[in-house]
């Protein structure tokens, strides 16, 4: 079990290594240790190795000067300037939080920047501000669109954060496809078949096979195929990598950039990088505070009080099981699966530091 | 077949007998009229039948006094004094088109409203002034949170439009769940079956039975069921309704007064009639509204070239059916069923006017 504020300190040690400030290393450290804490550990430590292998196929500059390119009252676009996702990331996050508290809305569109871990993070930013907050981010494309086979689109993640009073705050955060990449790699790994539902082959037959992505096949969006609403998913997806791109000129779809430094950059980008989108809305921009946030714990009684189906216990509000094992994780500590573990003693000894496993 | 025009005419002129401004009742018809011509009939001219029922048992005010009760650079509420949802509609989102004119987004939420029709029409207010438009609503409660039986949420729908420059506009509108329920109530009619990951029982098992909802049913999430993700697809659900409710103080989830004048309204409302939510982003408060729009084309363009899955013809751009029907229906006229037609011709009786019917 690894503590939290150690992978912190160890992490940040990591980028500042590699020639990050110490601001943004801590940024980078800080989103990867919330992914493992909120029990998303397919964004968590084992990003490390993936963020040494972008820097060092010169693809991440640790260097960069973000700035803001344009602005409104309530807009702004942010050049990431080839950063890590994390540093434009929560800085335009910010931004977005400073503009709403200036004129009720912010809203601040990111080019030129890489893979920025859980988009939960950047929501969840605005609660302590009396705000909801909100991030979307384009990502590889492994998912086809509704009838096609073309991969085209990410698995374009979407993340909505609301205050409440007593209880505790209403965060969504979700693919917009049925399951996250990682858990075919899972059950591949295992050997076991995944339900249909979730990937198609070269054809656009629906298939089981966790490894049909290495032979032509795509990940389907929500709903699964087009009889049961996966059109709808399509929209959703499409949705967020416009917003995630058009606005400030990343790339869109098929030209956004790998996370992962053993694929290629797709050739004819339109853009610039991977892009986002954040948001922040001051709820006293509508109602008194206290009244939208009273209103939120009823909201939250009300759906946590839901029947449960049969043979089920409860019924979850989005952003309770994440909040739950961020709980448990900070008191008994984090674990890491070996071979990550293992990463990251190799890279603390390529730079000269150490790494303590348990 | 009805010309399009002779349906707003006969619609406006319903509304204004029945107390409506001429304003008011052109909001109305305009929005059910543009149901009709995208091929979305559910939302269509049977409604007139229903507003009109709603409107026989008081629960609809046909002269309101719509109003801005709170506002922001970027933001407002409006209250909708029991008005028909076109009413606050149409007014709330030209306010958030004025707001974006002047600080880049606006944004505005609506209280005391009802049944608004397709949330693309309000989105698409927002394309010929070079923004990108957002509408959602909530909706009678029909809808269980994954893993429950109760039925706490709407078909919430999402709209989103988006100008390009040559080609048409990127429209999607679409509901949170797999399905409209006017699909089951024609499956029910039929004596037909429906796949599963439509309904479940009062129990919370899968069913096929498209009339299981009067038994204690429930319709579920886009996903389907919890191994397919649909407690993603509730996430996208409780999101809309948290925006149409808890912004304006709206009724959320199970307290939304149902559409229809047969249905009781819940009681212990916290809020006030059903809520919607409006936006609007200026494209060149990020962008020269000209890169933006041609960087649209060249995203539909791609989309619109994906290689179809086999036995395929095309892939559909979001938008793309409707705006075919559209064209189709204002050449070749409206087909209304004999039933919608027939109480046209009853209601038009009560009133004294006259239905011409084909």
């Amino acid at each position: 079990m690894y503590d939290q504020k150690y992978l912190l300190e160890f992490t940040t040690d990591v980028f500042m290594r590699i020639g990050c400030s110490r601001e943004d290393a801590a940024a980078v450290a800080a989103v990867l240790v919330a992914a493992e804490l909120r029990n998303h550990s397919s964004h968590g430590m084992i990003r490390v190795r993936e963020y040494y292998e972008l820097w060092k196929n010169g693809r991440v500059n640790v260097t960069p000067d973000v700035r803001v390119v344009h602005e409104t009252p309530s807009t702004a676009v942010v050049d990431g300037d080839r950063c890590f996702g994390m540093v434009a990331g929560a800085r335009s996050m910010r931004l977005a939080i400073e503009k709403a508290a200036a004129t009720g809305t912010g809203w601040v569109a990111v080019r030129n920047s890489n893979h920025f871990g859980i988009a939960g993070y950047y929501a969840m930013m605005a609660l302590e501000h009396d705000m909801v907050g909100m991030a979307v981010t384009n990502a590889n494309p492994l998912v086809v669109p509704t009838l096609s086979v073309s991969r085209f689109l990410g698995t374009n993640p979407l993340a909505v954060a609301v205050p409440a009073m007593e209880e505790p705050p209403f965060v969504a955060d979700f693919a917009t496809t049925p399951i996250a990449r990682g858990k075919l790699a899972v059950s591949e790994k295992k050997g076991e078949k995944v339900p249909f539902g979730y990937v198609q082959d070269a054809e656009g037959n629906p298939s089981d096979d966790p490894g049909i992505l290495r032979n032509g096949g795509g990940m389907v969006t929500l709903g699964g195929d087009r009889l049961h609403g996966s059109h709808k998913g399509y929209c959703m997806t499409a949705v967020v990598d416009i917003f995630s791109s058009l606005f400030s000129g990343a790339n869109f779809g098929p030209f956004v950039p790998p996370s992962v430094a053993y694929l290629p950059v797709p050739e004819n980008q339109p853009g610039l990088g991977t892009g986002h989108f954040f948001g922040a809305m001051r709820i006293d921009a509508f109602r008194p505070a206290d009244e939208f946030k009273a209103s939120m714990d009823h909201w939250i009684r009300t759906f946590r009080n839901a029947q449960p189906a049969k043979g089920e216990e409860r019924v979850y509000i989005p952003g309770d099981p994440e909040r739950e094992a961020e709980e448990k994780f900070r008191n008994e500590g984090i674990t890491l699966v070996p071979a990550v573990a293992q990463d990251l003693k190799g890279i603390a000894a390529e730079l000269g530091i150490e790494f303590i496993s348990d």
